[in-house]
């Protein structure tokens, strides 16, 4: 795509961006640049080469190519690890790509305040790993913590499998240093746990996909690491039953870890595809519910509690799992599901929408009935905790191309509507990014899109940040 | 303080605005405009009376009156129940005060996804009390419960002793309604524990201190009721030994529901005023340690645990409190310290500043230093857990109101310059403002002040939502 608003990244800029950077942090080549050309999204569909991509080091040389970008009106794109799942890392416009691989460190541990500073960069398993060594815990992390960053789970306020009890990444960040559109560094909250001093920009830069600045830091809190886990899983005859565990479960004021939930479909692909043997013949169902905690024996508790409050609304079965083996073997089947799908079909769009976790029932039948309309298998699984569903439009291998994007497109448009008409939304963690852009509107308030495009407007004047990413 | 920017609210105003919330809901003589000029900041210097009082029934009216202020240039002040400490609630440019007083009604209990939906006007003991009759819990509650609304904590993130634990309002405001300040009605979150669909306005409006619209409803996640509760009172020789327990409490997974730190002097003159013995000699500092959850054998365990660790860390004495009346009597205490400094002295300028938890100690002998240089008595207490202490300036009888206005001035500028030296900040839950917006500046970056600014300006153009707050 070309934008006449946008200017060329000309030999003068690549000279400048050398000067700021130094040689080595300025890629050209073609193909360099294809790594920085698309994300975890089809690359087929969304991919696109930016013209220039940089690895700078320190926050200064990134604010010094915001202001060159500001003045030169060219388009920049953070990127993290490029994990992402809407595109919001795609250069769509080119320019330049300011990935912050480089700005990787672990800054502090600070054990008195329970918080530690790190550049954006830091892996977060990286960041995992370092503070649970030290018996302590950070809880935002999301479902890709293996390979994703810091900075690209506050970009997307990223979410995971322990929201439910957790919350998302949001929660456990207190502060950030932000390089404005405009170029400016900026310190937004700090080793603070309350703080109501004037607007709570942090929390708006949080999720806003790279369009309101580039995260360069951010102090994040953490907590005791919680050392005993249980896991339960339980078999439903149907997911309405599943579903009415949750409000259950959490209003006897017992708060799992995760409450994961798969359909039929889901489980027999994944157990077919692992060849793995869960019971789940009549099963209309299953939830996967993880305890854990500082304390062994309230987690040994909880487990009876969960498990009684499970026999008492109806599961079929419900089977513990105390040893890291069967743990391990149950989670297997949830994490595999999306890969087993690709075996069938490499072809999917894998969605996030999220819904009053009541009325996740009601969206099962929908999703069969798209799927009969479209001709696509719709696995549904996710977090049932928070109502946040992965459902997965997948490609019948015998379909078109031509055929699938018109209907992926249309299924889409259809499932977004049933969502909004169930009071529910989009996006739970994925973030709208490329992939979602153009049926935002169908879901939210025009009064709630132009308030937020007044913001990016406010802060972003030249559009130079991250373009084309949340507004269509 | 009068403003030419602002037209005032002529006849003509009075007149369109009987016909949108009836004759009844619009107030304009002397006495009743009197009772709207005041929150709880000292009347005398901050209270200013509207030219018109409205107490609209519905959000069809809030908006209509919205739609006249913004084409009359008349400034809106939004009120709940006055009793915030920063002024907020203060009509300073005249205009039409705006309450929330008449949308009380507590619209749903959605049990299947533990949410109420209530009105703004709601007063937040109301709610409280009738989902504790449901088994619910609305854990974003303040200190001043028993009075205070729904709708003015939502404004100004509102905190209080339980949030070490539980967190502020806004963990608990899942959605809102808001009337923005051009008079548009837009719903923004919902019944979601996770949404990315977006930039996170709701975040943004919340603590806002009503500058960027007036929220009409909100939607509030409820938990599970603690019923179990159990008290820990910890003597300590001196403020820094007292503070050392947080993290060391913290970071053993303990979670307790209150860390509440009293300074000698604060024991002192609360004990003295309530003729109470808590055996304070040689104590220099105290904290308060709140247990609660669902299961009475986990507080138990968590009590057993924190009272040896109070004593592996130099407590003098650890008294527990599982009765009723014991535990009424220590909190008690720590209640009424600002009431006994009133007998001393009703003029005080009760502050709000934050620091990082491992600062507390350091902040004690600062007070100590100020007080004698500006002869004032500055007792602390406050939420030690999240670092929130309500340093309290009082001012000494015999001096000169002239005397203590410039000392108060000068002394709460050096407070905040050596708040912000510290990672601090001078607002932890009771906002900015009239009453602290001249020193903002002070503590936060130009930068942030101007990003602030922009969204003022993009969202209010006209300036008439709740002007003079925040910003000077």
């Amino acid at each position: 795509m070309s934008n006449s608003a946008y200017n060329p990244v000309t030999r003068d800029v690549i000279k400048a961006l050398r000067k700021i950077v130094g040689q080595g942090n300025v890629l050209t080549d073609e193909e360099k640049l294809e790594t920085y050309s698309h994300d975890e999204t089809e690359a087929a569909v969304y991919g696109h080469a930016p013209e220039a991509a940089i690895t700078p080091l320190t926050t200064e040389q990134v604010a010094a190519v915001v202001k060159l970008a500001n003045k030169e009106r060219i388009p920049i794109t953070p990127r993290g690890a490029g994990s992402g799942l809407s595109g919001g890392a795609i250069p769509e416009y080119g320019g330049i790509v300011l990935s912050l691989e480089k700005m990787n460190k672990f800054l502090e541990l600070d054990k008195a305040n329970m918080v530690a500073v790190v550049e954006a960069g830091l892996v977060t398993n990286d960041l995992a790993s370092a503070v649970r060594a030290e018996g302590l815990f950070f809880a935002g992390y999301p479902m890709s913590l293996q390979t994703c960053m810091i900075g690209g789970n506050i970009a997307e306020n990223a979410g995971g499998g322990k929201a439910v009890k957790y919350g998302v990444t949001g929660r456990y960040v207190l502060g950030i240093e932000l390089v404005t559109p405009l170029g400016d560094v900026v310190q937004l909250g700090g080793k603070l746990s309350k703080d109501v001093s004037g607007y709570d920009l942090k929390s708006l830069v949080i999720g806003s996909e790279g369009t309101l600045g580039i995260v360069t830091r951010a102090i994040v809190k953490l907590i005791g690491n919680p050392t005993a886990r249980s896991d339960i899983l339980a078999l439903f005859k149907t997911p309405k039953d599943a579903i009415d565990m949750v409000p259950a479960i959490l209003s006897n004021g017992i708060a799992p870890a995760s409450i994961e939930f798969m359909d039929q479909i889901s489980i027999i692909t994944s157990c077919g595809y692992l060849n793995e043997s869960l019971p789940y013949e009549n099963c209309g169902a299953m939830l996967l519910i993880e305890l854990d905690g500082t304390d062994a024996s309230q987690v040994e508790t909880d487990l009876v509690a969960t498990g009684k409050l499970c026999e008492a609304n109806g599961a079929m079965e419900v089977y513990v799992a105390e040893d890291k083996n069967n743990i391990e073997r149950i989670w297997n089947v949830r994490r595999n599901i999306a890969e087993a799908f690709k075996v069938y079909s490499p072809i999917q769009s894998i969605e996030d929408i999220v819904v009053p976790i009541s009325r996740i029932p009601e969206i099962i039948p929908e999703l069969e009935r798209m799927g009969k309309k479209y001709s696509l298998r719709i696995p549904c699984y996710g977090h049932a905790g928070d109502g946040n569903l992965h459902a997965t439009l997948v490609k019948d291998p015998e379909m078109s191309m031509e055929t699938w994007k018109e209907n992926e497109r249309l299924c889409l448009k259809e499932l977004y509507k049933v969502t909004g008409g169930m009071g529910g939304k989009i996006s739970g963690e994925h973030g709208i990014g490329i992939k979602r852009r153009e049926y935002l509107k169908d879901v939210i308030d025009p009064v709630e899109l132009s308030l937020m495009r007044a913001i990016k407007k406010a802060w972003d004047p030249n559009n130079i940040m991250n373009p084309g990413k949340i507004f269509a």
